[in-house]
């Protein structure tokens, strides 16, 4: 049996022999998509659900032509999520950078992998030195910091969580049953679901991750960590983290770093700050203020994929000790060809191996640049301020809090519990029926509708014809 | 501040206002990427290393324009493991099929989010469609199986060893601490690293994996695994899964997975199999029995970004009773929307938010097929065999041992170890001299030469021509 040409008309010969063939598939689909997304706005940011046959998706004994897969495309496109429409405001998956696009396209293309430098002789480099300006960024320590990049927020915070239980526990070898000692983890009610499923991974147990109170900024409550603390150690009990977080997942909110951290300190307990969407001021030096304190974390998780306009995924995370973390969960591979200068990133990190996502994060920084992250970054904050101040004459609506970020929560007011959710689940509804995608989280029980203000074409028009449809539902419910 | 018009322009404008420009830039991109792959048989399968300096990587402050964006990836291209090289045979990183390179491109174009059905409509649906068509190729019940698919096979492989872990001590909530048995994790010598990882992520501990030893074809020894089982089990302690493997990193062999799998259920432990390579075998008829046994597994990894030619990263975990893993892990987040037909992949997986790697590995089956890549599979075969009958020929060569699959080591035979070393690591260098790329695994402390025979333009010459090269380095050896 040899492989037909036809079926090797769907790899890039590397002989040249099928260019012409390569070149116009990938002009066809390239067409196709620009076709979609250059007319986002047409689209409704979010398309009504249509659940679709099994049969849709078969995979085929015989390979399928060009146009019939195009024409499953097109059924792709009608029904996906479309954050390209610049009223599109839900969720923090933004419209990606075309450079995001290209990078992903190249590091697929090339293949090559992160495991192992002589996997990524060149990619291996850009990742080390892309951290290392990160961590400056973040003003940790230049002589002992640096990182990793890994698939998503989830696997920062869980590897900064192992790395701190194999730290204050010292169990990377002998596990841990029969430690007498029950870990714990502080972090707020308003942190991300992540630090929970961390702990159930790596055996730790949900009911050993410790709640804190918020403020009403939906930040941790510094009295209460400080309580827990005490709690917890005259217990017996051994904290392993405390996590903070910069821009929570449904306020936006910014814990108090420079406390927190004086806290941690006073009780030798690792911090770590899960930066994952506020990390991206260290762009902004109008707002930079804001993440001060966060050069006292152990370790920092931060994602590009989010604020930075990265396609998803692309998240980094930071040590204070670099060294340390290598001590402290390296395992090594035999296989691999074993390196003095670059460390294997492979062993390093939770995933082995894996793809360049560096690539779409440098490019999209090479091409935008830190002041054009600024303006993107600073065109969030003008489209909340401009948002609270029109929302303050509308005496109906309250805000869940003050925004810290571009991360806005809103909803009518009204007496009923019931009658209120009732209410803004119809709102939601209404201004998705007029085009305009807000979501609809549940936060402490409660509904609520938020956005969050990314997208660089959604301008001061959009949030002014946003606030005239809050005026007219409630107008309309009135009558 | 303003968004100036240039850094709008790195987004695709979703009014059509950009459609030029944005159309341009992708032109370039491609245009200078398939230059290079189209080309690939004229650059070394592996090029020299070459230490770039730190200012390489510089995050700039403005924006740079195209043509110093692609002259930092030529210096990516001239310096990254090339795999598209027909001579390429080291590793399992193959060259990717073209619609992997579109599949990634339009995934972080549309920039969905498997993280819930509401931010990924389609595609949800895909994965799940798509992975029960998978379940029941590996021939798990219809009724009750299911998976997810993740960013690569190390963290399948700690997902199943997670859910194993719950369900045999019940600790999701609790944690591992107060546990006063001790958990035991079997595998083979020849399994993936990641097994050791996951055990000491989850809290299991390094040494808490018990090693079985290797028969001569390097699959677990049956006697082996019985007295150790029996031995643990004696001192009271918990097993908690036998990891089996079907398609080891080095030799590629298949451990003997009924008979384990006979074990496995008479001591009521869980089975996971590690089918991350020879997976693919199930597109095989020829071939597909050496499977046989992979059907009672309670779990089985299988990553399509090998031997499926998909692009990194892409990897699936499957299940025997999905509703009880779903139990075992599931951690739910508030701010999701409910969902009722489709659970939110992010509750169900370690990554919460996550591109749709689904896509690349769908369009590559509708344009492949299930015959295209029969004959794709097919073709690593008839090369691993006109490899061996030639190399049977050259009384000087050794193979560590019959190849079961499209992986074979083989070494240069020598009375003195540390000669021996020497002289196959000068064979290595030898051969990437005259531009053919074989790996050194270090496998059992000692050094050998390894390829694997995936990419589809390799043909019967090259292989030929090896067996000539270890025929001159030989003789130039002898004189």
């Amino acid at each position: 049996m040899k492989i037909e040409e036809h079926i090797k008309n769907l790899f890039i010969a590397p002989d040249k022999s099928n260019l012409n063939i390569i070149e116009e598939t990938i002009a066809l689909f390239v067409t196709q998509m620009l076709d979609y997304l250059s007319n986002a706005n047409s689209s409704a940011p979010l398309p009504l659900f249509r659940k679709l046959p099994s049969e849709e998706f078969s995979i085929p004994a015989q390979g399928m032509d060009i146009s019939a897969i195009q024409s499953k495309l097109n059924t792709l496109y009608q029904n996906s999520m479309n954050p390209a429409n610049s009223r599109y405001l839900g969720h923090m998956d933004s419209i990606p950078t075309v450079y995001s696009i290209l990078g992903e396209m190249i590091a697929s293309a090339i293949n090559n992998n992160m495991l192992s430098l002589e996997m990524s002789p060149y990619l291996t480099q850009l990742e080390h030195h892309l951290i290392q300006q990160f961590t400056q960024l973040f003003e940790l320590s230049p002589e002992t910091s640096g990182g990793i990049i890994v698939s998503g927020g989830s696997l920062a915070n869980l590897q900064a969580l192992v790395v701190a239980r194999n730290q204050a526990l010292n169990v990377k070898d002998t596990g841990l049953c029969f430690n007498a000692q029950i870990p714990v983890i502080f972090t707020s009610e308003a942190s991300h679901a992540s630090v929970v499923k961390s702990a159930m991974i790596m055996g730790i147990g949900i009911n050993n991750v410790t709640k804190i109170k918020c403020n009403h900024k939906y930040q941790m409550d510094l009295e209460d960590l400080q309580d827990k603390i005490k709690f917890h150690l005259a217990k017996g009990h051994v904290p392993i983290a405390i996590v903070a977080t910069a821009g929570t997942t449904v306020t936006g909110s910014i814990d108090s770093l420079p406390e927190i951290a004086e806290i941690a300190q006073k009780n030798q307990i690792w911090l770590h700050v899960d930066a994952i969407y506020g990390g991206a001021l260290i762009f902004l030096p109008e707002h930079k203020q804001r993440l001060k304190g966060i050069e006292f974390a152990d370790s920092i998780s931060f994602n590009p994929q989010k604020w930075l306009y990265v396609a998803k995924t692309c998240s980094m995370l930071l040590f204070k000790n670099y060294p340390a973390m290598v001590d402290n969960f390296r395992i090594s591979a035999p296989y691999m060809k074993e390196q003095t200068d670059f460390i294997n990133l492979g062993e390093i990190t939770i995933q082995g191996s894996r793809n360049a996502e560096v690539l779409k994060l440098w490019l999209s920084l090479l091409s935008i640049g830190t002041d054009g992250y600024r303006q993107l970054i600073n065109h969030g904050y003008n489209l909340s301020h401009k948002f609270t101040r029109l929302v303050a004459k509308l005496a109906f609506i309250e805000l869940i809090t003050e925004p810290e970020t571009n991360v806005i929560c809103f909803r009518i007011k009204a007496e009923d519990t019931n009658q209120q959710e009732q209410l803004n689940i119809a709102l939601q509804e209404y201004l998705l029926k007029h085009g305009v995608f807000v979501s609809v989280p549940r936060f402490n029980g409660q509904i609520w509708l938020r956005m969050v203000l990314l997208n660089p074409f959604t301008d001061e028009n959009i949030i002014e014809e946003l606030c005239r449809y809050l005026q007219t539902f409630y107008d309309e419910c009135d009558t």
